[in-house]
């Protein structure tokens, strides 16, 4: 997308925030909304599920690949998985933007815009209530994301039980591929994939079995920098260790396997897509266990099994799962 | 201050991140904590108060100037200011960061005591729940702060009614003398008024009283930007107007009367504290309007009166108060 006309600067943070606003939907949770120095948001149950995480241009994206609308979704998206991963229903967003000097406010209303359509598509009950806009050399967007327990116990990381059942909602190795798919200097094979590079720019976590598997599960996180390396401090928090089913993975590498040849027939590099599967992140699927013979809600599928702490903490078909994955300081 | 040691890069986020949480302090609403997907925390009425606001280096500050403790400290100050000024009581505040890859763990260390001491001399029941560490070109400190009601109705700028009194608690043009100072090329200066140096490194916003005006003030915000400007934005959102008493802001500018000579006399720019008092922003005071002949929480001083909304939104004896301050994109 090209984005013209007058800058955010030109116009002034008020004026600019003013229209980018105007995007947003308002939900009955919220109290005051933006525009005061703080928002109030309303959580019958006496308690709020708080998270915060950050984009920084050039090191989580690139405007050469992601619009404003993109990195829009892409922020809620990852925030609210974080919620749903506690199981708790997204009900309130904060955003803090820096932005460079430069920076359209074409660009700004589609960010906004990204931004509301992550909240439509995946916690339609949530609402922008406030932000912050700042002058900067880079991109940044720090959402923090507020959710509603509705009388439930929080799904820790560390709840998991020997004998509970490793379950997935989501997708896995998606958006590695997508991002490889990206980076490639043949840019056809971003257009030929679309569907993976889509999974990179707007991932879909499944917010409702987030919510749905609280009571349920007995632990879960957000698989957002791989499964290996989540699945490991899932097993070190809970002092348990994990047995990953190969086979179950399988159907997750499988989707990827024509992208990984089309790629590796334009560089005679060898590609295994489970490597994506373990070892990629960005899917923000959600990782949960289950005590054994309890109702799994439908849309996880699973994938293994919790073990009595070993050496191992997990383990993949027999083998060690080292915990490699994407670190968001040394990567 | 001198940091050295290795960097939060070679230490790898997780590690880091233990290190600098050590410093933090558990509070009772703190129901779940760091560590977690995400933290969770009691709100007992039902309502949660929530606001967040960005630091950028270069832009906001200085690292030749702020320590990391500053930085921290200035963090909190800004954002329980925001609380604060809805009449709220700070509770739990998550911390998104950009450092640059050569930041070293000192300087993060230093940076989270600071976040620890801004609580502990502004918020006592306020915790550090959550954050996330992110690479980047500059540092970018957002901060997302929450708040408790307890009750009480939140203080909106949008309701000052005609016949209040407006009143002040806190300091006036100090933070934007001591930025003067430290901007100043003979460094003597920053050293001969370090008080007012302090109030730009380490505002001390006074939180308690914004607490105590819930349920007396009609009105109420953080002047954050300027007086001037703050003071058109309460009007503008009341529908009134604001005439403030010239004599009542004398004693804000006479403290600084001294600072200003000796800056004029290194310079030969001519320098009215006055400026400072108007125009300058930071100090993070609390402006109230309170109803006509009902008591004043002490601490907060009586600088001018609500009338009817007329043509000009603020006048300082009899004159035209224009909007001039800090615009966190065009400054």
């Amino acid at each position: 997308m090209n984005y013209s006309g007058p800058t955010v600067f030109e116009l002034g943070e008020i004026a600019a925030l003013k229209l980018a606003v105007k995007n947003f939907r308002k939900v009955e949770t919220t109290l005051v909304g933006s525009g005061d120095d703080a928002a109030v948001v309303a959580v019958t149950d006496g308690r709020f599920v708080v998270t915060t995480d950050t984009m920084v241009e050039s090191h989580d994206f690139r405007t050469e690949f992601s619009t404003g609308y993109d990195l829009g979704f892409k922020a809620v998206a990852s925030n609210v998985a974080d919620v749903a991963a506690m199981g708790a229903k997204p009900i309130a967003l904060v955003v803090a933007m820096v932005i460079p000097k430069n920076t359209t406010q074409m660009w700004l209303e589609d960010f906004a815009r990204g931004l509301q359509a992550g909240c439509d598509e995946l916690a339609p009950e949530c609402e922008i209530v406030g932000g912050d806009l700042a002058a900067g050399e880079q991109i940044v967007i720090a959402v923090s994301a507020h959710g509603h327990l509705a009388g439930a116990n929080p799904v820790l990381r560390s709840g998991a039980q020997v004998g509970d059942n490793v379950a997935l909602a989501g997708t896995l190795g998606r958006a590695a591929c997508g991002l490889d798919l990206l980076l490639h200097q043949d840019k056809s094979l971003a257009k030929a994939y679309d569907e993976w590079v889509a999974v990179q720019l707007r991932p879909t976590p499944p917010i409702q079995l987030g919510i749905q598997a609280a009571g349920h599960a007995n632990s879960m996180l957000d698989v957002s920098d791989s499964l290996a390396l989540d699945c490991n401090r899932l097993a070190n928090a809970s002092d348990v260790s994990i047995e990953l089913d190969r086979s179950k993975l399988e159907g997750y590498a499988a989707v990827l396997e024509l992208a990984a040849q089309s790629l590796s027939a334009r560089d005679d590099l060898a590609r295994d897509p489970m490597d994506w599967v373990l070892y990629g992140g960005e899917d923000h699927s959600l990782l949960a266990t289950f005590p054994q013979g309890s109702e799994i809600p439908r849309g996880f599928k699973v994938i293994g099994s919790v073990v009595k702490r070993g050496a191992v903490p997990v383990s993949l078909g027999g083998s060690v799962l080292e915990p490699r994955g994407w670190d968001s300081v040394s990567s």
